[in-house]
């Protein structure tokens, strides 16, 4: 049984302790955060499912007024842990390298951190191979994490050349009041980060995009137009996107009318928190442009890095050296392929 | 056990089918729709943990069509069940009504449909007793009941001589496409029904308000300016509100912002699907205006008419004359109130 | 002087209203309209510049109630004019048509139109020869008019054989109230039909797409993946936008962030109603994609269509059978390019 | 004349520099800000109608590589000026004041800064006088500046003891990408700042409310109810704001459905950047509660405390003592009360 600790227990902190939960051969020893926020007080009402460690010492009085027991300190957490999956913000990751440098322990990090705080840039399907025993390694973001499942898909299947992306991204999680946008797109600058993650981890692929900020919640949405090397059909591209337990193909004529719709039947299907790990691609979407191939993808952005971070586990604790192997593990405990039964 | 049907299967139907399914008195007989929504679909891919009636037998082939099994016609479910909760879209109910007085069925109606639909128009907490035997009853909408909650806290504490409301609406549910508002606030003419709802149900208080649609999802937010026959504070009204089973008072301080931190806590929670039977209560809203108090409330549409709703089964069914021990039974079934533990 | 006459003054008529006004050229006989909406409204409370017909003769003490002065009838206006655009609602033109053509008079109509409505479907720029002297024209549609403008650019310096678009559309203009969407981006099967449209005018171009509406009301985003007949560079790409009247290169480094920006740039410029009848093109979204080109441009829905429709009159009433001098007429009239000197 | 000068040349900037050029009382020496923004730009475009001066030297290689003439210093306007209307971010003028206290000239600062930046709290019609020759005056917020307009409309026709307001305010202006909202209300503790700067500016009305931030651009709505000392009915109050030159009085009815049917309208008036100085009422939402009367306005916040700001350089440089002839001099300038014609 690997032992897991998660630091962070924000939107993804909270996802990646649910996750590992399921795992049979990991055991989660707990989550540790700095403040008695939202999250930190559902856990609470919950009846502490999971044991909570304080992060910040200096705030005990502000987790003792909350009512929230302390398990231990950020340290202790560290202590008890083989591996910890840190899911702070931006920049704190780095920070926090150096404690898990100093206790010995292998960490995962989340797209938000830079590059160089890790030993490999990893997607559970792209590169397993190259997460192998490694020490730290950092997860793909969530649009380049569901972007690379399809390339990957389609790359292995009919080779693919190069990929031209648009991004329509949600600007915002649910429940956030730190950032928004109020009836406004915003444009970044191409190419924007995902096409170049992408080629980071896939190098035989050029890539490039553009991204668009929406002022939208749940899920980004991106239409991929991709040069394949070898003549390839609609109907060849759609089954091999059948066959991929991370990849939903749904129908607007069935009501999937956008990104709205998914996490309402998310929260109907009784996800926990309406939650899906694998990205939509819409059937009526798939068209060919000349001898490319365009299609678009629904992100959902709060989960779907869940199993390739819990890939990511599987490979720095060198829990098999079989890629395949590892994400049907991962994907049987999490349940993901089972609408196709 | 009495036998309850529910008839149409959207975001009310689904969340009614829940709550009966708690109710350890009441059988769930099963749920009727019209066609394979994604509702109905999301019900297949659960594994049908209710039985599915077709309600309109033109679309037989659509539901073969869509794999879902279907357990009979909406004449059977009305025959096999003892009490209806008629949650199809405005209008309909009155048209099934005759149905099910055909077969000689109680049935309880929504928030949208004609008051001349009912024999009496229902809350569970301000007349219980009106409803003791009735055929037909029809719930107060969604803003109503949670708005009479809160003022008949207050008047039972204090008696209540009027209120001027103003109502900060959402525009459409999660995952709705079919209506919506973008950058744009909407008024309606004074007073708002809900004030007029309120005087139906509440004949002794003077009730006027203005209703403004903003373009958001997640809850409802009312502010209220209540004129008390007797003196009351500040501290005597949060008091009040505390110990109600249906209202959850909330801090912002402890980061309950606006409508969208409730929905992210209830997700947190696991609340099924991220609702809230419970309506919030914002601490730090409440003010004295002279005499008047005046505060603010958050009703989570989706399923704030839940409980009244299995209340109005109690009331209707007789299975209990004694209002305090309905109210009770229901918030028992359904955990409100646990946490104030 | 040819006369004009306006059928329909809501969001474009109002616009071509105001176009047509500044052609020295071309004579406003008037508008019409059905009702006494916020835009008659307003004609009236700036003093009636343009004489109103009343195109729905049963509405005449509406507008007597409104103090609308009316000049006349909807036949009245026909008869005066020599050519009309028809800016009504989408199927209503149709109707129209029929009087239009009792009256031997030519018409506009709007995108919103089947194209059966005419005998051209038309664009200023690429395929201005083919409106000469028909009497029914119809324009391409907003998203249409100003993506033609860009492809139609490259495809005269480079020659273009294909076109991958998507489009982000806004979901509602400021101000309606009839449409909108809340916090959900909704996807159209593929290819989109601006995509179809493209090919109508442009045939020896390959076009297909996707389309996604978002909740905002100031202006379409799409990015456009152009494969070029002969090798083309970033460089080269820019040249040729600058020199287009009707495009305006912008940039995000000096502050145009997104489509919001350039909404509140022209308001600032003083331009009526913050309109622009340019589209704007992000130098910073220029990029190579291998041999193809991609780039991304704004569109501003409720203006951008008007220089085409003028172009259109000069077409129908062959004002001069020369493109380059119909276009360059209109844009002098309308100010078009002056932000390049 | 009195010569003006404005310094920070955004939102609320601009407009007053174009309300202040239409004062025929009144010379505009220039506008200064300290960066080629947008509005700078467009400015520039515009051909320079206003002088520019550069209020950070150390931009000056930035305001010639956007190719803006610049006239002079901050120093040199402030020199030139008799009075300066500073528009800078919150906090910004707290520090400029020193400088033109240095200069010992006069200025006028917006709702932004903190009340000890002033001498006076000021607003045009409840207390001009106390604004009389004075040197610093600090204008209310738009939402209070508004929402003083009504209830001293009321006050001095029937007197008014208190009141308890709703605010649902817009949470960025149109064009804003640094602040939004996205899918959210948010709220702030009661009392809300407005109440207690009207009670600021009106000592003997008692004042609380409660603020609501909603996701939209154009325009606050706040309902307001107002205990009045005599009696009063519907028809008066309505009577009472017909009157009031700042003050339109609207119909659902009409079209005016809320915010953005008024922006709408106004930019088909022809306004400049479809700005609104007066605050919209609307006719269908003034109603009785018991003796107290309720009713709803509109605050267009980018324009609405532009004549109070120029009614502020009358009392400053006591251009007149009276009240009434200051304020009608300002709206005679500025073409209020027009729409009654």
């Amino acid at each position: 049984m690997v032992k897991v600790g998660i630091v962070g227990y924000g939107v993804i902190g909270q996802r990646l302790a649910d996750g590992v939960a399921l795992q049979k051969d990991m055991e989660l020893v707990g989550v540790a955060d700095v403040a008695p926020t939202l999250a930190v007080r559902a856990l609470k009402e919950k009846g502490m499912p999971y044991k909570f460690y304080n992060a910040l010492s200096a705030n005990r009085m502000l987790f003792e007024a909350a009512g929230i027991p302390v398990a231990g300190s950020l340290e202790e957490l560290v202590e008890e842990a083989d591996i910890i999956l840190d899911a702070t913000s931006a920049g704190v990751g780095e920070k926090n390298r150096e404690l898990y440098a100093r206790y010995n322990k292998k960490a995962v990090f989340q797209g938000g951190e830079k590059n160089r705080v890790a030993d490999v840039f990893f997607h559970g399907y792209a590169n397993y191979e190259k997460g192998l025993g490694k020490q730290f390694l950092k997860l793909t973001s969530c649009n380049t994490t569901g972007l690379i499942r399809t390339v990957d898909c389609l790359d292995r299947k009919f080779g693919i050349k190069k990929v031209a992306i648009t991004i329509v991204r949600r600007v915002a999680d649910p429940g956030d009041y730190h950032r928004g946008l109020t009836n406004a797109l915003q444009i970044e600058p191409a190419p924007n980060h995902q096409a170049v993650d992408l080629m980071t981890i896939m190098p035989h692929v050029e890539a490039t995009g553009i991204l668009i900020h929406t002022p939208v919640t749940h899920g980004h949405i991106i239409t991929i137009v991709a040069t394949p090397k070898n003549k390839i059909t609609v109907e060849e591209a759609l089954l091999a996107f059948h066959e991929h337990d991370r990849i939903r193909v749904v129908r607007i004529a069935d009501g999937f009318l956008g990104n709205a719709s998914l996490f309402r039947y998310a929260r109907d299907l009784g996800n926990p928190r309406g939650d899906m790990y694998e990205v939509a691609l819409w059937e009526e979407s798939v068209v060919m442009s000349g001898d490319d191939i365009m299609y678009a993808i629904n992100i959902p952005q709060e989960a779907v890095t869940i199993p390739e971070t819990i890939d990511a586990i599987r490979a720095a604790m060198e829990m098999t050296s079989d890629q395949r192997k590892a994400v049907e593990t991962t994907n049987n405990y999490l349940g993901l392929g089972k609408w196709k039964q």
